[in-house]
């Protein structure tokens, strides 16, 4: 018996979809859904490196995660306006860069630059974690393209695996899945897990909202996430595999 | 005998398409497609207006344009980042407001505020005319919802006429509507119109880019520009209908 | 019969006056004044450009506009202070720019850097269209010394001709010329016109204030406007005559 | 058998050490020790919230940590002087914040705002898990002192509980309990755990440097880390008791 | 006799004017002249005082000083689009402001603020010493517009006294008044005093450049400056008499 | 007979202790008070110049000053995150770096850097001079660590003399050495004076903050400043002398 607004179990994602090839001009891009939380993430594959980054022989990854204005129930005041980059902000770009950072080998990937932006088109919950499952796609894409315009040697594995994220929680005592933003406000814990794709963990960051949590409610939420984050690597496989027929 | 890329007449407008109730959250949305410019925008409405406009008995209207990063065909710095708003992006947005105020009565709009937010997904050329002519659309939704949640009284009229934009632009020596990047990069002349749904001039700026321009020229671009925007003014009435059937 | 305030004609200038060598330090120098609108335009001749520039064999021409506190009725707040650009500065000084670099051939001008400002001292409407006027003549003054010291070879021709701008206006239903702030604030449209010395246009900047224009109002505006140049247009090259005398 | 480069076991602390009373202005202060991270922390308490709070019947506790340029083995510039806060910065002063927030309720220290600077005053490692530690001592003492003003009541309860926080991570393959510098950035894994005195988790952070970690490694890491906090719940407790004597 | 580039002898004074109603709109204003260094000085009168001042019963007077790009022999950047004002700007404004408050009585001033604008529109020296003097003449008309416009009691003294300001310096091992920018580079010590009419001392600002300067030096530099000061306050007098002619 | 709170006599300094060896990490460091004022001067030295310096076979000698949030009664907001440095910082630094250069001889440091960070950990008047004053003790430190790492010659000299500071100011009629913030905020004149070990004067900087100073008042000030740089200049060799024991 379920008590979610949306009658979805403890245990189930909400509708998760990734549709590629959304942009015209980027090497990689994916609009990624969970449930109404909706983020373009787009991959640009650039010659070369940051300045110190030059002549080691390596190339770079990097994320940059920014919410639309009226992405969310209220407009908030965009970000270029006020001239300054929010703290939440910065923390989610670092954050997505880190995740997809983990899965490349930079030196595979030689002296080139990938950079994925993830905007927020529509905020529900969970969109620092929708953010990195779509881009760790378009991520591959851009690799991929690379490797197709042999700017990447064919044998080179920049990829060395797959990323996605999910969010959990701990709501009126029972712990949760992929948490919508109705649910991430009452959460008594909130919690992102990043895993690969055999399900070793990238990232765990866990937040006592109201009140701290011992060790068997954060077991708990672990299995859940690991659950939740295999199937999300069965959509971006999905994704890939459709997006090449 | 056509020499446009692709293959329009010099006098036809690119395929438009202007998709409505785009956004789960805000009072007005459209995407507007100019060919491959595709703009999101979305109108917000709060009650109250900013201080300086306080106690006067009048409501405010106004517009943000930005363009994601990779928008274009190469990434640009995103303006949050680089910690200020370009040039180009204030003159837009002042552009888009200032054309969105001319037809609207802030008396009967009361003391509340609407913001659009028109944030550039696509660009390939016109992005302004086309936040122009899709922000009019979001705005008459807006207001509509206001009028429906009862903030406006049904016998006001804060929109006094619709708004459309098309550009047009002087290539090898001929007048041509609707400029792609690509032919807008060419042009010898430059010119952004904006006009009523009655065919009016509300906005007019013409730019010698490589040649100054002779009034007979200025003639044949206003003749195609007044002709454009009246087909932009069909489609957004079509569209707010299609909205609410 | 005019009802003009200053018991100007409709299609008449306010007094325009341009004083050469002004500054005893810029490659160019003159203070114009349209009325009580007095603009400095200095002209900072570098050679070299800027590093996006490098190698193409080409220079570079640009403008900064900017107006000091107190040139207003009531004094504005410090834009240095304030930390940025006012989003009207920006787009007066990118218009500045434009406009002179149409009559410049930068690949004769070599490469070279020719920055040209213009600070109002005092302003009273019309303070973009004297800004450009003025600065045209700055710039032929760099020009020229630079020709001199022999930095730009004598049979090149940087420049292709001469700009002068003027402001014209529909109030009461009436087209006028030149418009001072009382006039400026109360006018239904708003136009600045920028052509060459040969009466060509290189920017038309209209806009409706009050409501919409139509064609026979606007070519009513654009009489005045040509007219207006034309007398401007005298008016630099007597300068630049009495400079060298 | 240890392979530590200071030849402390595997779970254990540096020589951690809490010196209260350092500020002569502040309303609580704490020099933390961490080995050579040294941290100082002041709580300011000031009557009266943010404007966003007033009228709630709550008070604010907030936290900004930032580190002197050359607390570092290269000397950092100033963010100051930058004009911006880091990512990094931002990052560490929010779940400074977060982590004391955890303990306080607000509703019992009515509309008062305690703001706990922590300024790293020389780092090597653990910077954030010293700052949280020490951190909590500044704040018990600001509570204490608003208590002794009757400014908050003698039988009201701000504090619901203690904080502290220890660094982990894998090294070689083994767990390892609070890092310095040298080892912090050799960690395959690196995690940051916030616990009340209790023990229980009131924020995990897990980031997987060179490769993933799995669940094994994820409860090594959360045992060792549990231990320790144990231990600086201890010493906290003791400074505070030497303070009062 | 004198070793002076422009023939004067060690204890003369350049040639000074002070010329005043050089704005149409501001309360006070002079256009100040230390041989070749301009400085057009504004003041603006308002009511009230800024926020942290109110209640008090007392008035504000405050000042920026600011250098037009090219009123130097090399254009600066312009400290608007730098985003931000340099040291020695902020310095020089803050001295301006201070040395007029010297001898202004806050109370007696009312509720009241002036700003003073110092623009130095040509620079050859002594920028910040011909600020202070021409600030002063710009201050006293604005006190006396008020006076005539009521806001302040005739019976009202704001003004205690007179401001004055002259640079002097050692060169080549010799004491000597109100230096231009050549002399200024080559000065071993430089020094800026402000005096009162009286001849007593607001301000004095001495910096050994290239040497350290003994008692006796300090001596000579102070009798120098002292009597130069004497001269400007006959010039100021002079000026403020002309204007009420 | 003293009428100091401290029971002070005029001609007396505070306690004054400078603590060399502070930092773990920096190449000079000394902890110097000044009674209850604090500061923490660290001595980074690297090897090369800034841009505008290099080639020109000389190396360069800069500070930065600045306040920990609580060092003062109140908690001022901290200068990073309000994203700029006031004034009052800017000026403090370029004061401290102009101190310190005038005993430098750039030709001997070679093309190196030495930045002196000057963080003031508690304030109680005269920050700037204790400043300086132990900023000295920590260049002095660094360009002897340069030499023990043969960077700089055995045979060169880079430091040619030594730099305290002391503040004398007027109270209530009398002239007194040494100011602490309680007597600083009553002072009507108040003056930083900057001297060599031999007693010449480095820098000069008196303020009339309620009345006009005469000459004579000039001189008793300075007799006493004089006195008191001597007596600091002896703790500062003291302290090195101390340190290489």
């Amino acid at each position: 018996m379920s008590t979610r607004a949306d009658n979805r179990s403890v245990d189930q994602l909400r509708n998760v979809t990734i549709e590629t090839g959304w942009s015209a001009h980027a090497e990689g891009s994916a609009v990624v859904s969970f449930g109404n939380t909706k983020v373009l993430c787009t991959a640009s594959f650039t010659e070369g490196v940051p300045r110190w980054l030059k002549g080691k022989n390596r190339g770079w990854v990097t994320a940059e995660y920014a919410m639309l204005p009226r992405a969310t129930g209220e407009r908030s005041s965009r970000e270029s306006v006020r001239g300054k980059v929010s703290g939440r902000t910065q923390e989610i770009s670092r954050l997505v860069g880190r995740a997809l950072r983990a899965v490349v080998d930079t030196k595979a990937l030689g002296e080139n630059t990938i950079v994925i932006d993830c905007d927020v088109i529509q905020a529900d919950g969970g969109t620092r974690t929708a953010a990195i499952t779509g881009a760790w796609v378009a991520l591959a894409q851009a690799i991929e393209w690379a490797r197709g315009q042999r700017i990447i040697r064919s044998s080179a594995k920049p990829l060395t695996g797959s990323v996605a994220a999910v969010s959990v929680g701990i709501i009126d005592g029972t712990a949760m899945l992929d948490l919508p933003y109705e649910e991430d406000v009452r959460a008594e814990t909130d919690m992102n897990v990043v895993t690969t794709g055999e399900g070793d963990f990238i990232e765990i960051q866990g937040t006592a909202e109201e009140q701290p949590f011992n060790r068997a409610e954060l077991d708990a939420l672990l299995d859940l996430a690991v659950a939740g984050t295999a199937q999300l690597t069965d959509i971006q496989q999905a994704a890939l595999t459709a997006a090449t027929e």
